[in-house]
């Protein structure tokens, strides 16, 4: 395949693992959203926080979605390279309270379109709460 | 002050960086522009090619910025830590057209909120041309 193409066939497929991440942060699946990271990832969730390194600390991160309920919507992504940077929300219902949240999440990805790098750039200004 | 307060201020600072940077690219004073980067920062547009690096690189490339005419936008901007994310719109007029192209930038600052790296995460399909 020419350069262009294989460039074009990534942004599909990192397309596709956001599409996926937030399907699965929806489902409340931790299992599903650590399959899409390659072994040695990072998350820096919010960024300028001490990074989660490797399957384990990743899959100790994302359980406490394990028993929330949550629906996403992505609002917007732009993917060059192998790095996407998208804007989308989480609407969280935790029993009497409804939790929202926007951030925008930049990730860059291997050559398989799988997840090396996550910073989810927010702030607590960026959490409402109505319920 | 707390850390707390620190790390208010900076962000504070880094949104004034983001919003001066764009007042910059709208008014096509690369100078301008150039003076919100540190000396040693450096510019990847779009993510994915070959970064400019220093002062002198990144000057060249906003100086086909200079006798262009562009409006600006900011949409949507995140900061967490030293890091800030912004989807924005510049539309510019070329004599009889008039192209719009709306990317998330990703940025890095130092502690006086001085860009010290730059990704630009759009691709040929996020500019529209009209006219």
């Amino acid at each position: 395949m020419s350069p262009e193409s294989t460039a074009d066939l990534l942004a599909t497929r990192i397309r596709d693992t956001v599409t996926r991440y937030l399907d699965a942060i929806a489902s409340g699946g931790s299992a599903d959203i650590v399959a899409l990271y390659a072994d040695d990832a990072t998350v820096e969730d919010p960024a300028g926080t001490e990074p989660k390194t490797g399957r384990d600390q990743i899959a100790a991160f994302y359980a406490a979605l394990d028993n929330v309920r949550n629906t996403t919507e992505l609002l917007t992504v732009r993917v060059a390279g192998n790095v996407a940077a998208f804007h989308f929300r989480v609407v969280t219902e935790t029993g009497d309270k409804t939790v929202t949240i926007d951030p925008i999440d930049v990730m860059t990805f291997d050559d398989q379109a799988r997840i090396t790098s996550m910073r989810a750039i927010w702030a607590p200004a960026d959490v409402s709460s109505s319920g």
